[in-house]
């Protein structure tokens, strides 16, 4: 869904951000910390994640007064060597946590060419991408894992029993970075949500009802179904591995005890998730300078670009290449939302008495 | 495959291990090299994954015999920081080159907690989860990419862009260590090949034919076809960091220039390859100690198995299990071979002279 068409609005990205960080200063957060999470969120948009931009933001603000998410959480590192660390989110937004244990990653990894940084006690940190996209644009690979709330099911199970944990990486080039970043269920939660809203069906694979059956009903999901794995034991293990490093290793909360969720599969908002997140950074220059291997990448790239293509295929993507594109043009001509994002940031800025601020952002 | 029955000849996991490094000694290995070769190539075997045990020796000694796989390659490190390495595999069987690369890792990691060690101008490395395995029982996490020559296509090509080198990670637990190690494609090559033997036709979605289009034809894998990559996009990126951390980085071939592949997708055998692998190794005790780490582990775990299984599911695996349950028995009861693996290990013995030697590796 992350392609669906946004348009009705038409807003600026830069005034979007300061809007942004004013709700979340306003419960609390520092100026520092509430510009981070807007930048990260209104970058995601930029970059047409639509599903981890700012239609979050009403959502995070209402778990910040519910007590789920602390606004005024300190960056606190409890352990650290050379080429590691281990950070407590102190229960706060983890955009912010992990915004910093990159920045504290890449810090490490240009001293010691490895650095591994692990956050536990943390909530939702959006778009996993955005951290892989920060390794790559300092110069960096990084190798982002998180886990989640569990909604999947695995190889031979009736329900869920994994998050949908995304793996995301980023490797800098001569154009614009490569940015991967997917979660290894067939299809994303939002899509089901979706189609549950519009009365469609689904195509059998995609989830299980609370029976471990596939069906075509989107509705089995809020019932006690759970998503499914791409290729099943892949899939499954793909996912694992964020479970383990983000999870297991960083102390914070696994599988069941990630969060509280309801049989629909949402958690309480009052509850803090206490997730983990992981972030691996490695130093080109460890190995060649980083022009070389920015080049080496370019000639790989290019390569798969001017592969033959299958018939009606116009263009051949390298991960990062189309949101690229997307966050020049969008940074020009602004970024379009749809009318439920859009009245979804009205009803907060009516809430916090920022209606003029929020027309503003306006582009026309 | 790797679960297709073998059987009908019973061998004995330690004396088949001196069998096989007796032919790579014969072509001109170091005693040591070649036990190294043998012990990944069985283990492998003991494992139950049996595509990438000794069915492959005897395409190794042609290679060596060929020029494609240096038999005498020396292990050379080119470069190396604290907790780096670049290993140039000299040509060599990918095999020695990573079981040495990856005890460099984990001395690195024991050392400064993590550790990247590349190998450039590789060959054929075998099972991906050998060196996860390695890792894991050392009690260090991990992470082991390769790239192959190309076979795969990727999303919007019309053919093989990509190999289909795998992904696997190891992770230590109270019980057998955590081994995960699959390639992206749908299914392995090995499949499509099996089914041409059989004139068993395949089902669409398998491979493309040299058209590009979708065919259940497995001959028409041969005829310039291509794998096709899991969840499309999803399964191209994630070979794609394969090919970018083991390729690009470590200054190996990458896509096209990895090994000299005719139009059926097989390998010159008189040309060495050139592959790359990446080696990540992360010491957990620079999180928590290796023993609250394994607990963890085991606790999730513990979860994963227990959950309510699906109608018909006996029993619900962690990446791993059956692997090592297969060891425990195979180790005491041998291991069973097909007749097609026997004759083929009979025809090297004979080539050797050391007919006489297989035959002793019977258990009955």
């Amino acid at each position: 869904m992350a392609q669906r068409v946004q348009s009705g609005h038409l807003l600026d990205s830069e005034r979007l951000r300061e809007f942004c960080s004013v709700p979340l200063q306003k419960v609390g957060m520092s100026p520092e910390d509430a510009l981070i999470a807007a930048e990260v969120l209104v970058r995601t948009d930029l970059r047409g994640v639509h599903t981890h931009g700012v239609r979050f933001l009403p959502n995070y603000i209402k778990r910040i007064q519910a007590g789920g998410i602390n606004s005024r959480a300190e960056f606190k590192v409890i352990h650290q060597t050379a080429s590691t660390a281990l950070v407590d989110g102190n229960a706060g937004l983890g955009h912010v946590a992990s915004y910093k244990a990159v920045q504290l990653g890449i810090e490490k990894a240009n001293h010691h060419d490895v650095a591994v940084v692990l956050v536990r006690n943390s909530n939702h940190f959006g778009a996993a991408g955005h951290y892989a996209l920060m390794c790559a644009e300092a110069g960096f690979i990084g190798i982002v894992l998180t886990n989640t709330p569990r909604i999947m099911k695995v190889s031979g199970s009736k329900s869920r029993v994994l998050g949908n944990g995304p793996t995301a990486y980023g490797v800098p080039s001569r154009g614009a970075p490569i940015v991967f970043d997917v979660a290894m269920s067939v299809v994303a939660g939002s899509t089901i949500l979706m189609a549950a809203e519009r009365n469609e069906s689904i195509v059998e694979g995609w989830i299980v009802n609370s029976d471990g059956l596939p069906t075509t009903n989107p509705n089995d999901m809020a019932a006690g179904g759970a998503l499914v794995p791409i290729a099943d034991h892949k899939g499954y293990g793909l996912t694992l591995l964020g479970e383990l490093l983000a999870g297991a290793l960083s102390g914070a909360g696994m599988a069941s005890g990630v969060g509280k969720t309801g049989p629909n599969g949402l958690t309480a908002p009052n509850v803090p998730w206490n997730v983990g997140h992981s972030f691996i950074v490695l130093k080109p220059n460890a190995f060649m300078s980083l022009d070389s291997f920015k080049a080496r990448v370019s000639v790989l790239t290019t390569e798969i670009q001017s592969s033959p293509k299958a018939a009606g295929v116009n263009r051949i993507y390298v991960p990062g290449e189309i949101e690229a594109e997307k966050e020049l043009a969008r940074i020009k001509d602004g970024i379009g939302f749809d009318d439920v994002t859009w009245n979804s940031l009205l009803l907060l800025a009516k809430e916090f008495g920022i209606v003029d601020m929020l027309e503003k952002t306006r582009r026309q």
